[in-house]
């Protein structure tokens, strides 16, 4: 079996034969050797800009492997925000000994992902650190998208009245992940939603131009996102328990391991605030596509609350209502 | 003393914290949580894009640190193509236990190199993995610049009779950073080069815009880089040994390791290949830098050799006339 050796790391030849074999043959890309990649597509907006490293254990799970959350993670970072995205980079710490035939499992879903998504990987960098230095493969992502001019979302900006919409079940990626790790003795059809949104981002906008933000509730979940918006906004946002769709086999999964499926990430979910008046219409435009036909409206924008800040409050289904804050405390690590 | 938790990389509250004590602080923001960051400013020109992770050990060291290195090192990709370099994200993958103050200190180190460098960091993103599943701390940098309008370089454009400019000694960063982590019992003044260049880039470009491409000798060195750069263009390059400025204690200490300082990394150097009648201006423009003044022409490019590919002949001390290609093995580990 091939594997990752130390020489893979330093710059030269086995680095170049690396590049070649595993990602340009993925990714595409003359080969010629530069610092940098100077693009000469037009920019006709305001650049949006994102980065996250994944470090997801185990790197393949139901649903998905850590190179296609590499991409989907900051694709949906940019088309939340309204930009439509344009450019990856990848940058790889690999763990000496790692099976090369995994890396190019890797590569092979990203630049699948990311034909799927509508972006190119344009730029790259490979580290490796000794055995027991890393943990196999670790994978940073940064996203460059152009938002159209006029386009501005900011979580800051809810409104009272405005609808609180979710694109579909939440919980899955991190009970998915959780399971696939642990095992629990935990069974049933637990998979990763993790997918690309910059298309389902982009029927939204079309048709509710309106909508004050979007968020992709990865780490923390929903309850946590939304409790972000909340504060941004210093407005009290309601949701109904009843209406937060939540896949059985999840829900099953989070009752077994005392997890909230509220504070668990997602991967391939939207929300997005719109205004009263044009929320049926983002609403009708997520049930018609295929990646927001299960999606809910799930709660309200209220006044602002008398004291200064905002709050995330819970209508449970047995009629209560609940805080709800910012999630404390390791619960899933390395889920993304 | 305060230490990362697994709680820090969980997205939550304790994230939340982090992210307000230590990287806002640092990096300034009106911390309203995004998932990207929308840039007002204009764009002039063509974006370049790229990519770098650091995984440097030790994490401090003569001359700079990680933070530092993290910063310098994008910057360059991104100056020595010809780009404005504006805008940098911070992706950091924390082992548990990392001590707090230490990652202050670097997160501070990027920001004032960042001010050095004229650039900002405008997003960055926080993973936290389990004790022995990462070692200390890595960093990934990605960097946005400007290329102005009408600007090309490329490794590919050599032509015979352009002359090869090195902007000060090689292998400065290499060996001390070699000599801090192993010791060796090796004394003397080793400290890395480590620096921002985009100014120095700046000025050459404007004292002899027929640049015809530069590159930073990282990892590999001075002797990959421009080996890649033969390569690229099919062109004969030839440095002579006696020109190449090597700093007497880096020599010693390359001696006393077997390496040889032409294969080892500079973090604060550039090379340019310059048409023969701009060859002077940009001399003279790097004597008259701060960071340009060790600077030196080394040598020229010849015909294209009469088998295809390009190829670097060093002409060595001794007068003989020797040929170099890319470093093969694993030299120096975790050097960056």
């Amino acid at each position: 079996m091939n594997r990752i050796l130390l020489d893979h790391g330093e710059g030269g030849a086995a680095t170049a034969r690396l590049v070649h074999d595993v990602f340009l043959a993925a990714f595409g890309g003359d080969g010629i050797p530069e610092d940098a990649t100077v693009l000469d597509e037009g920019i006709d907006g305001r650049i949006a800009l994102t980065t996250d490293s994944f470090v997801v254990r185990p790197a393949f799970f139901p649903g998905g492997d850590i190179g296609k959350l590499a991409v989907c993670g900051t694709v949906n970072d940019l088309a939340v925000m309204g930009a439509v995205p344009r450019w990856l980079t990848a940058g790889f710490i690999l763990e000496e000994g790692l099976d090369l035939d995994d890396l190019a499992r890797i590569v092979a879903s990203m630049a699948t992902t990311a034909r799927d998504a509508g972006v190119r990987v344009v730029a790259g960098d490979t580290k490796v650190v000794a055995r027991g230095e890393a943990d196999g493969v670790f994978i940073n992502t940064s996203g460059v998208g152009v938002v159209p001019p006029g386009r501005r979302l900011s979580s800051g900006s809810c409104r009272p009245g405005d609808r609180v919409l979710v694109s579909g079940p939440v919980g899955d990626h991190g009970t998915a992940v959780m399971v696939a790790r642990e095992g629990f003795g935990i069974e049933g059809d637990l998979r990763s939603d993790s997918q690309p949104l910059a298309d389902l981002a982009s029927a939204l906008l079309a048709a509710a131009p309106g909508i004050r933000c979007m968020r992709d509730p990865t780490r923390g979940g929903l309850a946590t996102t939304l409790f972000e918006i909340a504060q941004a906004s210093g407005m009290t946002l309601t949701v109904r328990e009843r209406d937060i769709p939540v896949r059985r086999p999840v829900q099953a999964a989070c009752d077994l391991l005392g997890l909230g499926p509220l504070f668990v990430a997602c991967e391939g979910r939207l929300i997005a605030v719109v205004s009263a008046d044009q929320a049926d219409a983002a609403f009708d435009a997520m049930k018609a596509h295929r990646r927001g036909q299960d999606g809910a409206i799930v709660g309200i924008v209220g006044d602002a609350p008398t004291s200064s800040g905002g709050r995330l409050l819970l209508q449970t289904c047995a009629g209560g209502l609940r805080p709800l804050t910012a999630l404390e405390g390791a619960q899933l690590p390395r889920i993304c």
